[in-house]
């Protein structure tokens, strides 16, 4: 019996889930800023969007201040994901944690930091964060869970937790193996988030297109039947085509994660997306050369801003007159 | 016999050209800016660097002020050959025309411009511009230049090219074959540039480091040995290795012309570099993952600088805020 739920991360993702769990049970948000516990703390969460309605919640950036929970939600970024469980992951001993992070991996990272049952987890769900308190609700589409096979999750704890997410107003569906709806967003995922990071394009029409030799179609195209024979060669047979969610996506000119972090300059999650692809190829001793390349690339445009610092006394000017033969 | 010299394109190339055939020959610029010409043609050439001297030359960029020359250097971008030898290419009719331009495809271009014998022409000379009327001289290595097959260019016709040029003071080398030393460059600018614009590093020791499996010289070594296939297939056998030419550059931390382009929201050579690679292999029968995934995604980085302005609507500071799971 699942009473209090800690939601660890609230951005979009995680204040959804947060400010729904709040009708039907004890909600705890952990959050690595002090400020946004603060603000949670004291204003709750607003939706708005497809619903409205408004949710108080405990929050806290101190793990010492968290109480045992029954069940966690792991909504950080995938890069934050081991610093956040290595605080927390001890108060959800004995309960069950789901994670709802982009990638492959994640569930590893807190199975490592917690003796909980881990739950594999998909949302294909989206919002946009306001500010710390606000978040506008966009697509009501579900999260998939199921067990995550090194923990030996039992099928009945799936099946609480997405009852308990179902009656929250969300939408949740337990499954005997959620590795097919995890690989198939995975694919969807790292193809069109590298190609937007390394072009600057949002996800807009040209990452569909394949009319000419130089279009980009063709390209998403090649990354998404690489991650489909990896998927294959991992043994998983995938629950939607990615090609489809492609195309799809491409009607919506959304900027992907990835494509902020880099305007941000952020750390992105490519190791948890075309970086765990194309380790997964390694590890099965296939070649997955595309996702490989764009991940290298990714890894040296994040090099990239450390550089500039390093290189400050390179001067500018000096670069845009500067046209050798190479 | 060579008398009358044209220079087409006065960059740091271009200018250390026109300075240097100025002490044997008389010569013309011929350059797209008025301003350019005027100055040339009032101040001349600085060159400073590895030699220190000053040339009085002729310019001017309108083309009906050209005489008939008997010997041009194209020395533009490759993406402004067209323009320019649309213009002048019949001012060169009966007489020789060296491409100095990156890549495959500038001797096509020239071919369709001017009833010249054309010559393949590949420099490893390099310079800094510092002004429309300075150069700074700075690795003085060989141009090596060849019959180009189609126009059945006699060897002569290139002997007498390369003895001006040595006469003038660089360096030149008269080759049956042009192939495998313009090859050897093709797959290495290739490599360096597609790399260096996608991830915004210079040619920096990371594009020579295969430590990790993250490391981006794993992805030149792969970048340069598909290159290599795609020469062989064509049956050209390389005149220097590119991947040693590869590890000497990254010690440099010199930005690629590609990489500038990129920074100054400029078309890139990529059509005649990777771009060119790619097409080859197509031509040929076989793949050329690499050089055509990043062919594709240096045109879609590109098509994103007219996308932001289409785009002008979309409001920035949502676009940080905005934090969906995709």
């Amino acid at each position: 019996m699942i009473r209090r739920v800690c939601i660890v991360g609230c951005g979009a993702i995680g204040s959804l889930y947060a400010a729904h769990l709040a009708r039907v049970a004890e909600v705890y948000a952990f959050v690595r800023r002090r400020e946004h516990a603060q603000a949670l703390q004291r204003d709750g969460i607003r939706v708005t969007g497809i619903d409205a309605f408004h949710s108080q919640i405990r929050a806290t950036s101190d793990a010492s201040e968290l109480p045992p929970c029954d069940f966690a939600i792991v909504a950080t970024k995938a890069t934050q994901a081991a610093a956040a469980l290595s605080a927390c992951g001890h108060r959800f001993d004995g309960g069950a944690v789901l994670s709802a992070q982009n990638g492959l991996g994640g569930e590893e990272i807190i199975a490592r930091h917690t003796r909980a049952y881990v739950l594999r987890g998909t949302t294909f769900m989206s919002g946009t964060r306001h500010s710390d308190t606000h978040v506008q609700y966009e697509l009501d589409t579900a999260t998939w869970m199921g067990p995550f096979e090194p923990t030996d999750t039992p099928f009945e704890t799936v099946a609480e937790a997405a009852e308990l997410i179902n009656r929250a107003g969300l939408k949740a569906e337990a499954l005997r193996d959620a590795r097919p709806a995890q690989w198939a967003k995975v694919i969807f995922n790292s193809s069109v988030n590298a190609v937007a990071a390394l072009t600057e394009l949002p996800h807009c029409p040209a990452f569909a297109d394949e009319r000419s030799f130089s279009s980009l179609g063709h390209l998403l195209h090649a990354l998404i039947e690489e991650g489909k024979s990896v998927a294959a060669a991992a043994g998983v047979a995938l629950h939607e085509d990615p090609w489809k969610m492609n195309c799809l996506g491409a009607r919506t000119n959304h900027p992907p994660s990835m494509l902020s972090d880099i305007r941000n300059r952020a750390t992105t999650e490519v190791d948890f997306l075309g970086g765990a692809i194309a380790r997964e190829a390694a590890r099965l001793g296939m070649a997955a050369p595309l996702h490989t390349a764009l991940y290298r690339l990714i890894k040296g445009k994040e090099a990239s801003w450390s550089f500039d610092q390093e290189n400050q006394h390179a001067d500018e000017a000096e670069h845009r007159l500067h046209a050798t033969n190479h």
